[in-house]
């Protein structure tokens, strides 16, 4: 008898229908003995509306009073499960995160999870129900409502698998799992059996979107293994847990292409200490991320320059390129060069650490390909290179190819 | 410096046009150095929506999963009223039910209010905030969300001006006051500057749809003064209060017809004891809730009979007459007329304790409109006489005529 928490997020309680099929799913484990928590997120569409509302009344709403209108949504669907179980005959109960015991920080819309004490999950639990609790939501030790901000929902799932000491954390999704490449654009793409905490932080951040960063960085934390799985059918999905020995024995576990960057160059910079720092503290203040950063050798001997590049998320180029036009003066670099027509293709696994020349073989293979690299930037576990947009699908079909044909 | 607690329904805060309205109405009220508490509904038609979700998924809804369904609906008003009110720049903050300290029992769907410890509250006023407070709501002592039934935000109104011991508590409507008659009926209809606890009791009772009983039951068990009055002008309302000296100048203060009932004759019912207490059981023992009755001397000196006639709620017509056909072998009545051509025409005032002649004056006014009168039935400070369906609004308007021209 295993204790499970399942996470059904917006498009698989999108209507009456679907929130029956999710308590079908959930009867059916609890048939065979399990013990069961389900975090549920607000129905799809219910949060743009409510937004919307806000925005009639009010262009930017106080976070405490959205945290408030938000929280209405997961709370509107955890009742309704709980009466599509008893409509299974299924005995279940609906939890909001309060009374789940999921206690936050006072950072409305983007709270943080600082405990869980979810003695009313244990009393239902211990009287035979099914425990629905509304994912995103929590309160702070004063008893506001707060929220979690993006992917909350994986997040309260997760979390409550950590303090319950779950058997097993599911969470369903509308893809079959974690893929070695996007299936759309490389056909040959593999569901991975599993992956670890690290490379599926990699993969995320260089641009697959399969979790939001802080569920998984939070799963690692707290060791909780999880599964990424399908709420259209019954496949098993990816397992996402800490590394082991086998783990080691695939070089590359995926390759992601990030389309959503741009580039600036700056041509020229006196190769002084501090022009960087000068460069990147700018743009930190203005609140710009920036990914990726290459600094060449310097040429000239008696004044020497060197070039500067680095990308940005495409929507904050043109205030990049403000900022580092104010800087023009001060710095005295020669040039900007902005480029949005560019992609940033990565390779991601631990195997890496034990496997040399994977590197090496990812830039031969581009080269065979005839695609040229603009930028190269490397991690323990990850090789990223920045190329040109129009060839960024091509080339990832062709580093899959190399490393991961089945 | 006053606290007020105000009260808005559901259709006070319909939509964010209407909730911007309301939160005017706040800010010129706090604009005069008043604090405030505000009440306010789920936006009309939001909670037959949540319900015909609810119906979607079983015909039959656990309470306790709808009190958690439908308190979603308060929860969302309150949010956009503060938010209303930032926009005016007035610091403002909701509570849900729970929040403000409402502690019920564990009745779902029909909590009653057991205690108010309205700590966050009084803090938030503390700090200069107005306290928007979610309608219908509370939570019992183990921290589960319940809801108060119909008429429930009254109550959460008036509960929290007992608690609060506010200065006053103004529930507003879609109309005026308290008239002494139905405008839509009586044209010279007058509204009344004021009305005791037990006048408005008896109107309500009536027929008069005003405010459900328990909230003004519960005004008056905790002397709390409230005023009836109009969202959509500055016209003073009616003051509901207890009764003094000079309110019993007044001998009726108001007529209401309740043309909603139905009357069942039982005709020759043998005249020995315990009949009428069978009858009685009978149809309690189906929930049927029986108005008035009435029983005539007997007849026949052998074996006497009498007759018994009795009104229903319409609805429950058919349900009465089956259970009435049940008790025939066994108590031996002749025959069964039912009658769902009637009404119920009342008056009521506190003035008719001391005023004598009051019901005389009431049967000749109907006598000379050549109204014949089926039933009467007089308390303290109400008579009611049960007329023909069709004469009803001409007695009405006859019957206010002798009493309340203006």
């Amino acid at each position: 008898m295993a204790l499970i928490v399942q996470k059904y997020g917006g498009s698989s309680v999108g209507n009456p229908d679907r929130i029956k099929n999710v308590a079908s799913r959930v009867a059916q484990y609890r048939a065979r003995g399990d013990r069961l928590v389900v975090v549920v997120s607000a129905m799809s569409g219910v949060t743009d509306n409510l937004i919307k509302l806000a925005r009639e009344i009010i262009p930017l709403s106080s976070e405490r009073e959205m945290d408030m209108l938000l929280a209405t949504g997961e709370q509107t669907t955890i009742a309704l499960a709980a009466m599509a179980l008893h409509a299974l005959g299924v005995p279940a109960v609906s939890l909001t995160g309060a009374q789940a015991g999921i206690v936050t920080d006072g950072v409305h819309t983007k709270a943080k999870i600082r405990n869980i004490t979810p003695k009313q999950v244990h009393a239902w639990l211990d009287s035979g129900h099914v425990v629905i609790v509304a994912g995103f939501q929590g309160q702070t030790p004063e008893g506001q409502i707060t929220t979690l901000g993006r992917g909350g929902s994986d997040l309260t799932a997760i979390a409550l698998a950590a303090a319950l000491r779950a058997d097993l954390c599911q969470i369903y999704t509308d893809v079959e799992g974690i893929y070695t490449a996007d299936p759309r654009i490389v056909p040959g793409a593999l569901k991975l059996d599993q992956i670890t905490y690290d490379e599926l932080l990699e993969l995320a951040g260089a641009g697959a979107k399969v979790m939001q960063l802080r569920s998984v960085e939070f799963a690692k934390k707290f060791s909780v293994i999880f599964e990424v799985r399908s709420s259209l059918n019954d496949n098993p999905g990816t397992i996402v847990k800490e590394e082991n020995k086998s783990m080691e024995d695939v070089v590359i576990r995926g390759v992601s292409l990030d389309k959503n960057q741009a580039k600036i160059t700056l041509i020229g910079v006196p190769d002084r200490p501090g022009m960087a720092s000068r460069v990147f503290k700018a743009l930190a203040d203005a609140a710009i991320n920036v990914d990726m950063i290459v600094q060449n050798i310097s040429h000239g001997a008696a004044s020497p320059t060197t070039d500067l590049s680095f990308t940005v998320d495409k929507p904050d180029l043109l205030k990049s390129q403000k900022v580092i036009d104010g800087l023009k003066k001060d710095i005295g670099f020669r040039q900007v060069i902005p480029n949005e027509a560019i992609a940033k293709l990565s390779i991601v696994g631990v195997g890496m650490r034990s496997h040399s020349g994977v590197a090496a073989r990812m830039f031969e293979t581009l080269a065979l390909e005839g695609i040229n690299i603009d930028m190269i930037s490397t991690s323990e576990i990850k090789v990223s290179v920045v190329l040109d947009l129009a060839k960024g699908e091509q080339a990832m079909r062709a580093v899959h190819a190399a490393f991961l044909k089945s």
